[in-house]
């Protein structure tokens, strides 16, 4: 992707000071502006830029409007033994889902498992970074959120299900963690809406039209089609499971209803159940036994959810960040509103 | 189906105490043998015949045959808090995995969430049935186990991922549950095998062979190639996802190792968040919405994961049960063998 003649690359340590100045800019408390700085950048390293800092103008622009609270009153609403509600009152998502996910951590330490929804909340970027909170704990983890509706039901032609990513994770011996974080579409929406932003065409195969029929037209898919579920009625299936978790369990928007974003964050304690020494031994035996099949043709190895980021964050924390054309214009004008130095490129 | 020539309806009742006579002549208690009756039943009732009767005859067989246990001495092996294991002792896979989602809901009332592993059990059929048991009880559920292997990794070509299904399931006001029950292929495994069983090709799309090539062939599918997961590294991540938790994590078999089938299965107790009657209101508002959109050419209607299944269920208690040529076919030598008598056609 680095080759692309309009990337660039960044310093990760830079992009994360200058997208915290950002948000201090913007009225938040300096510690929920370095955690939106960690963030941000956290999501780039993993090569996931769809949840990266090209958010961090949208986000800035949200508080500035008054959209998104600056100093919200963050709290847990419902504290029952393994469950938990936390309500995010409108501000940053990021910080919120941190912080409920740390609750669910505590609560599993404290009774095996732990389960807290959020209500309220703003847009929380990529959830496998709070599945991964739960496994540096020596947790299994598992996250959701609502996303925006954009895929039809079994039956229907019209957008009515949401983009709901849901990530399981789980510790192993190999500096990655198992990782799956993935919404029940083809495509993740914001890989449709950089596409979009580049003007490009989509590959077929990902969304439909208004009217049905497969398009390759980003501004189709996003205004009046929408995005194709993986399995069909299986990934509908998935889309509406999260919406019952994280929308309708949370007390959260679900469907065409405001109330903010909801997620669900769960952590089991794995020595609750068996060491984590055993567990981790019998995942080494696991990911030796899957990395065991013959290549496909033209495979350049066998890969695990999770495996590909960490590759990605290696090469990235030591060679630098590629951003493209959009994200560094976007950060550009932020920096300039802020009156911050644009500095980040190397 | 039933239209098909080669399908005859059998009477619910007396097919599920034909199956519980089969069980009883094998040696395995009254209470034990009038489940599987009732379970397999079930299955057949929701339309899942791939989990249904059909396989009595091959679950008699393990009894007989000593590789079941019709004794077993199941029990909880670890009670911590929200969480526990339990040990099916390589018996009758259902009865254990019933007993454990009982454990898990008890949980839930206790603690808010429950999450019970289960290992070294037998096949425990359709997962659905038990995340119904905890919606029965006003729980969330989740429920998955392990599978038999037939997935290819990502970037390999050789069966290294199980076709372990999941299942999420949630209470409504009408009648029917949500209940989402999927495996992480396109198909079951056990559809294949039907189709193979009934000597017919499956359509493309569906499965490859050995060397990566799609195939029309079940046999080639099943002996040495391998099912399509949904979407790509999607599926793939998924029922890696659903080894750790059900295999890796409970001490169950996972890939190649030998240990029996292991599961997990969880329960919120809604009312620790929110009253029940306000969740199933905010249901009711979710499907509504979902069935508003507009239908799709030659769409008979919106429907969401467990509505046909119920529908199946109605249609069937009252006009019978239509039973394929092959599960006739096994289900009569079973009788012959049990000395039971073969009185369950219409």
């Amino acid at each position: 992707m680095s080759d692309d003649g309009d990337y660039r690359k960044v310093d990760p340590s830079r992009l994360e000071q200058f997208v915290t100045k950002l948000f201090s800019a913007a009225g938040v408390s300096d510690e929920d502006a370095q955690f939106m700085g960690h963030v941000l950048t956290d999501a780039d390293l993993r090569g996931v830029h769809t949840h990266g800092t090209r958010f961090a103008p949208r986000y800035v622009e949200g508080l500035r409007a008054g959209g998104t609270q600056a100093r919200p009153n963050r709290r847990l609403v419902v504290d029952a033994g393994a469950v938990g509600l936390y309500d995010g009152d409108g501000g940053l998502g990021h910080v919120a889902a941190a912080e409920a996910m740390e609750i669910a951590i505590r609560k599993a330490k404290e009774h095996g498992m732990g389960s807290v929804s959020v209500r309220r909340n703003g847009h929380c970027g990529a959830i496998a970074y709070y599945a991964q909170m739960a496994v540096d704990a020596g947790c299994l983890a598992f996250a959701a959120t609502t996303g925006g509706t954009a895929i039809a039901p079994v039956g229907g032609i019209e957008a009515r299900c949401g983009l709901n990513p849901i990530s399981w994770a789980a510790p192993t011996r190999r500096g990655w963690a198992f990782n799956l974080d993935m919404a029940p579409s083809v495509v993740a929406g914001s890989k449709v809406d950089m596409v979009r932003q580049r003007g490009e065409r989509l590959p077929w195969g990902w969304a439909i039209d208004a009217k049905g029929e497969p398009t390759d037209d980003p501004v189709a898919a996003r205004e009046g089609g929408t995005l194709l579920p993986i399995g069909g009625y299986k990934g509908v299936g998935l889309s509406i499971a999260a919406e019952i978790l994280c929308g309708v369990f949370s007390g959260s928007k679900f469907g065409e209803t405001g109330g903010g974003s909801g997620h669900l964050f769960q952590a089991i304690d794995i020595e609750h159940v068996m060491p984590l020494d055993e567990f981790t031994a019998r995942m080494e035996r696991m990911i030796e036994y899957v990395k065991s099949s013959a290549l496909a043709p033209g495979s350049s190895g066998i890969t695990l959810p999770g495996e590909l980021e960490w590759q990605k964050r290696q090469e990235y924390t030591t060679h630098g960040i590629p951003l493209d054309g959009p994200t560094r214009d976007g950060l550009r004008e932020a920096a300039e509103e802020a009156g911050a130095a644009y500095d980040i490129e190397l």
